[in-house]
C-alpha cells in the first residue's frame, strides 16, 4: 500500500526542549513514532523530513508529488511551521503537484496567538486542515488522509 | 460515560441541498447518524442540535456548560456556521464555561473561499480545529475529543 | 398563480415612528397594503412578516426556498434592516435555496449614510436591489420580481 | 409633460456585444426602445445620450438642471457605467443641480463583481438605486422617477 | 413613579462564573438586587430582563420605548454584552425609539481588553456611558439616569 | 479623611463658552463646585486643577501618585481633553503610578463625534470611565472612585 | 508684461447657483471679473479659461507651458475642482511643463467636508496652495504668483 | 483698528538655520519684520508670539479668543508647525473660540514631503489655508484676513 | 496584412521635453517612427493616435475592437499614461472588445516611483505587460503582439 | 561576446506539468532551449539556472554581480517565481550588485490573479520587467537586455 | 573636551519605581550617574536634564544644536519616553539642528509591547538606535556617540 | 570563556561593494576582524558565520542555543539582513532556544529608509538592539552582550 509522507517545517527539529507550554514535551521523534503507529494501524507505512530550509520543502512537496503519480504515495500530513504564514512559495508548489492532497497540521492554536500567525499561504491549498489538538493533531490528519482516499 | 453534544448553527439544516459542490450532498441527518456511530464506536452516546438562531446556540453552550461540569457531557463538537465570523457572543459564551471543551468544525474549506470567511471569532476559544475535510471532519472533531478527554 | 413573500427584519415594525425624516410617515401596515395592492394589481397574492430576530429570517428564507421549488413562491422582496450590513448568514441562506429570486430593498438611501451601512451582505447573493426610493421602492422591486419572472 | 432623459455612460454603447454573460444581449438601441415605450405609457417623452466622455456627461447634467428648473425636464435615468467609482465629479455635478432628480442604474450585479466596483460616487447624491436587474431596471428606475414626481 | 429597566445582554445570565477575574464573583441575581436597592432608594421601581436572543432585546427595547411615551418608565440601563461591538440593529432600535434614554454599561474596561471590544454601536445613541467600574457600574448609571431625568 | 484630585485637561478652562451645544453652559468653576459638594458630602475635600500644558497634568499625576502612596490621596478624577486621544505620556504616567485609581471622564459623547475622538490613550490605564453624561459625569466618577475605595 | 491665465475645472461653471452655502453667490464671471482687475492692477492681463473635460485642461496646461518658455505667461492660478482629488494626469501634466508656477486654489475649506476631499493630486506639484477664503482665494493666488515672479 | 496676532509654533525660532532649502533664509525676526510691515500697511498693528510650548500656544488662542470679542483683534495668523499634524488640542482650542478667524500658514509645501505632513488638525477649524509660497505665505494670510474681516 | 495601432495617453504628447531623467529624450515622434520601423520590418503597418482625453481613449479602442474583428487590426500596444492608475473605464472597454490584444507599456518603472503608480487598471485585461525598459518597451511589446498573433 | 544568465525560482522547475491553464505546457528544459536560441541568434551564449532556494539565487546573483564587472556576463534574464512576493532579500541583493542589469520576467498575468501576486520586491530594482506574455516572455527579456546593453 | 548631554523625556523621573518589571530598579539619579562616570572615562562631562514638558526639550535639543556649532557639545543620548511615538517636532527639532548627533535609547524592548510603541518618530533623524538593554544602553550609547565623533 | 557568535544574514558577505553609501567601505572580513578584537579584548572568542540561506542561520542558531546550554557560548550577536523583514521562522528560532541572548544590529538606520524595512521579526525576541551606527554597532552589541551577562 503507498505511503504517508509526514512533512515537519522550521523550528519543529526542537519539540520538547522549544516552548514546552506552547509546543508540548513530545519530541520530534515522538512525534514520528506515533504517526507511524498510527499509519501502520490503517495499513500504510510513514516516512518523515523535517527541514529548517524552505527550499528543501518544495523539493520534497516537488518529489511526492511524483510519488503520488507513481501510486507509491497515499498523500502528505505537513507541519509548514513559520513557513505557513510567509511561503507563497509553498502554496505554488502544493497547487503545482495537484491533486497531491497535502493535510496542514498546527500544533497550537495559532488563532490564540499572535496575528501574523493567522494567516496560512498553505490553506487555501490543502486538503484539510487541523488546528490546536496538540502533537494528536498529526494522528487526526493521518486519519482524515486514509478516510479521504478510501472515499475516492 | 458522559454524552457528546453536536452543535450546529445556521443553515446547516439546508445540509445535503445547499450549495451541494460546496457543502456535499450528506443531509443534516446523514452526519448525525454517522457522528453518532462514531461516538458509540467510542464508547459514548451523541446529543445533536441545530439551530439557526444565535441566542439559541448560546443556550446550548451554557446548558453544555452545566453538564460537563456535572459530569454529563464529554465535550461539544460544533459547526458554528456562519455565526463563526460575526458573533462575538459566541466566543465569550465558549470562555464564559471553560474549561468545557469546544471543537470548531468547517466542512468546507473556508480559507479557499471568501475573505470574510476566513476569520473565526470561535477559533481562540477552541480546544481544536478541524477545516475542509467535508462531513469526514465531524467524525475526526469526536475522535480528537475523545483523545483528548482520554489524556486528561 | 404563485405568491410574493414580504420580508422585513429588525426594528421595520417601527416604521411611522422610527425617525420619520429618514424612514417617512407609512407604518409597516401601510406599507404591506400598497406591497398587496400592487401584487394583486399583478396577479399575486402577497405574504407578509416582520421579525427582529435574525434565526427567525433565516427560517423564513429556508421555508421559502421550499415553496420556491413547489411553485407556490414567485419570490421574495426583502428589507433585511440592519442585518443587511452584519448577517453573513443571511447570505448563506438566500446562497443555500438559490435560484429562489430575493429582492433587496432599503427604504433610505444608505450610501448617503454612515459608512456602516454601505456594505451588504445581501447584495451579492440578490436577484436585484433597490435603494433610497422610500417606501415605493418596495412596490418597484415587486414589479421587478414579476417581470424577471415573466422573462423566465 | 416634461421629458424624461436617459443618460448612458462609458462603454454602454458597446451593449449587446459587451460581456453578454454579464450584461445581456440587448442593444443600446434596445435600451432605449424598452424606456422610450414605459416613458411614453407613463404620458412622457424620452431624450437619450450617451458618451464616453466624462466632460460631456457633465455638461449633459449641468444642461438637465436648467431644463428641470424651466419644468422642461422630470428628471435622469443614468447608468453612469464605470465613472460610478472614479468619477467625483458626477457627484458633484449632480449636487450641483440639485434638487434635479438623478435615478442611478446598473445592469449587473455590481456587489457580486470585483471591489471596484463596490462604491459609488454618484449614490450619495441619487434620488433612487436600481442594480442587478439587467436592462430591466432602466425601466423601474423611470417607473420610480414618474412616482417620485407624483408624490411631490 | 416610572419605572427603570434593567436590561442585560447575551452571557451575563453566567455572571457570578465566567471568568470571575474579569467579571467578578457577583451573579446576575446580586446585581438586579444591588441595582433595585439603589433604584428604589431613589423611588424608583426596576425592572430587569436578561436575554441571549438579540432579538429578545430589540423588541425589549421597542416595548421600553412606547412605555417610556406612556410615562411608564424613566429609561433604560443596559448592558449589551458582546452585542455592543456586532449589532447594527441595537443602534437602530435605540435611535428608532429616540428620546427614551438608554445608559451603556459596562462591567470590565473594555479599552483594556481585546481590540474587537473597543468599538460600539451603541455608544454613538446612549444617553450616558460607564465602564469599568465593575457591578458597581450599573449603580452609576442608575443614578446617572435619574440625575439626568431630574435635570430635564 | 484623604482628599479627592479633579483634574482637566487642555481647552476645559473654557468650558461655559466653548461650543455650548456640545460641553453644556455651566464653567469650570461651577464643575468645580459641583465636584467640592459631592466629594464633600461624601466625606472627602476636593482640590482641582486644570492645565492647558501635558507636562503640568503628568507631573501632577506624578505628585498625585506620591500622595496616594503616603495616604493623603483617594484617587484623580479626570477630564484629559484633547490630550486624551493623543498622549502615550498620560498612559504611561498613570501606568507608572499604579495603583493610584484615575477615574476617566468625558462630557461629551465622544463616540458620537469625530472619530478621532473614538480612540482613548487613557481608557486602558484608568480604574472606571464615565462619558456623556455632560458635567454630571464628573459626580458620577467621584462616587464610583468613593465606592472603590470602600470595597478594598 | 507676461498674461496670468486663470483655469477652472469641472462644475465652476456653475457657480453662484451650485450649493450657495458652499460656493457662495459670486458666478464665475464674476470670479473672472474680480480677478481681472488684480491682476490688472498688478500690471498683468488675465486670461480666463473653464472646462468640465479633464483632457481640455490638460491641454490648456501644456499650451501654459509653451507660453511660458516663450515669456508670454507669468504663471497659471487654477482651481481643478473635483479633478484635484483624482487626476494623476492633472499631476503629470504640471510637472511635465515643470518650472511653470501653478497655483492651486480652492474656494471652500475642503479640508471641512468628506474626506475624499482631503487628499490632492496636484497640490504636490504646485507652486503653492490656498483654499477656503471664498473667491477671494483667487485674488491671494494671483498675488502670490507676482509676488514669487517679483522674487526670481 | 484692531491688532493681528502672528502666532508661530515649534521650532519656527529656527528660521533662517533649520533646513535652509526647505524653510529658506529668512530669519523669524524677518519674517515678523515683513508680517509687521504688511500689517500696517493694511493699517493695523501686529503682535507676534512664537513658542516650541503646545500649552502656551493654547493659552495664547484663548486668550485671543477674549481680545476678539473685545473688538481688540482681528484675527490670528498662524504656522503651528509640527503640532498641526498632531494637536487634537489645537482643533479643540480654535473650535472653542469661533468666531475668531484664525487662518493657518505653512512655509514649505508640506503635501509635497513626508505622508506625516498631509493632515492637519487645524485645517478644518481654519478660516483659511496658505501653503507652500515661503515666508510670503504669512503676508498673502494677513492680506486674507483683513479682506475677510472687510467681507463682513 | 493587418495593422498594428500604437496608442498613447495623457501628457505623452510632452515626450522629450516632459521630465527627462524619467522619460528620455525620445519625442512622440521619434517613439511613432521607431515603432514604425519595427512593425514594417515585421510585415506590418503601423496607426497611431496619442491623446490626453480619456473618452478619445475609449473610442479608439471601440473602433480598434470592430476592425479587429474585420481582421484590419492586429492588436494595440498602448500606453495608457496617468489613466492607468485611475480608468476603470478603461479596463471596462478593453474587457468589453475582448479578445482584441492589447499590450500595455510604461517607459519608465512605475514600480520604483510613487505609490499610487503600482497599480494598473489596464493590466488584469492586458496581453501582456512591459515596464521600464524607456521607449524600447514600445519595440519589445510589437514585437510580442506579433508573436502572440503568429502562435494563434 | 559575455553570457546571458537565465534564472528561474521556485516551483518553475514543474514547468509543463504545474497548472498548464496559467503556465502552459513547455517544460522548463524547452523555455531554456528556446532562450538559447534567441541567445545565440543574437550573439551571446546563455547559462541557466534554477533553484527553489532563495539562498541559491542569492548566492547567483552575487555570482553574476562578479562576472558583470569582469565582463563576462551581459546581464541577467530573472523569472522569481513566489520569492517575487516575499523576498526582499532578492531585492537587496540586486540593488547590492547593480549595475548589473536583471530583467524581469513573469509568465502569467501576475496582476489578473490574486491579490498577493500584485506586489514585486524585484520590480523596483528591475532594468526591465516582462508579464504575461507565456513563455515567449523570456526571449523578449532577452531581446530588451541586448537592446539595453548595445544603447550603452 | 566637549560635554554630553543626557535628556529623558516624560514619565522618566519616574525610574525605579515605574513598572519597576519593564523599567528595572535604577533611579533616574543612579542612570545619570553611572552616565557621568562613563563619559568621564571617556574623557567628557555629562550635563543631564529631564522633563515632562515636550517643549522643554524641543528648547534644550534648540540649545544643544547652538553649543554644538561653538564646539562645546558632543552630542546628545537622549530617551524620549511617550514622546518618541507621537512628536513630530522632536523629529523636526533635531532635523532642524542638524548635524548635531543625538543618539535614542529606549530601556525597554519598544518592540516587545504595545504596537503604539513600535514606530519612532525620533529613529529617522537618529544618529543611532539603542533599544531594550534596561539602562545600560544609554552607556552604551555614549560609548557610540564617542566613538563615532572620533571617527569623524 | 565562553565564545560570542557574529551571525551575519543575506547580502552581507557584499560589504564593502553592496551600496557604500549606505553600508560603508569596510567589508565583511573587516568587520569580523574588528569583532574579534572586540571580544578579545573583553576575555572572549568570536565566531563567525555568514550565510545567504534562511535555514542555514535557523540551523545556526539551532546549535547556538545547545552550546549556550552547555556553557560554551556567551550569546549571539546578529545581523539578520533582508531576513528580519520577513522571516517568522528566525523569530521563532531564537524564542524556541530562549534563553540564549541574541544582540539584533542593523548598520544602516533602517527606519530612516523603506517602508517595508521599519518592522523587524526578530526585534521582539532580541534582548538588545542597535540600529544605524555604521558597523560600529556590532561591536556596541558585543560589549551589551557581555554587560548583560556579566550583570547576570
Amino acid at each position: 500500500m503507498p505511503a504517508i509522507l509526514l512533512l515537519n517545517g522550521p523550528n519543529l527539529n526542537l519539540l520538547g526542549t522549544r516552548e514546552p507550554a506552547t509546543y508540548g514535551a513530545a519530541t520530534l521523534a515522538d512525534v514520528e513514532a506515533r504517526c507511524r503507529a498510527t499509519a501502520e494501524r490503517l495499513g500504510h507505512t510513514l516516512e518523515a523530513l523535517q527541514s529548517n530550509h524552505e527550499g528543501a520543502l518544495l523539493d520534497a512537496i516537488h518529489a511526492a508529488g511524483r510519488r503520488f503519480k507513481a501510486g507509491e504515495l497515499l498523500g502528505v500530513v505537513m507541519n509548514p511551521g513559520a513557513y505557513t504564514h510567509t511561503s507563497i512559495a509553498l502554496h505554488d508548489a502544493i497547487a503545482g503537484v495537484a491533486p497531491l492532497p497535502v493535510m496542514e497540521v498546527h500544533i497550537s492554536n495559532v488563532h490564540a496567538r499572535e496575528s501574523f500567525r493567522h494567516h496560512s499561504y498553505v490553506s487555501p491549498v490543502a486538503a484539510g486542515i487541523v488546528v490546536g489538538f496538540g502533537v494528536a493533531g498529526y494522528e487526526l490528519a493521518i486519519e482524515g488522509l486514509v478516510r479521504k482516499a478510501a472515499a475516492r
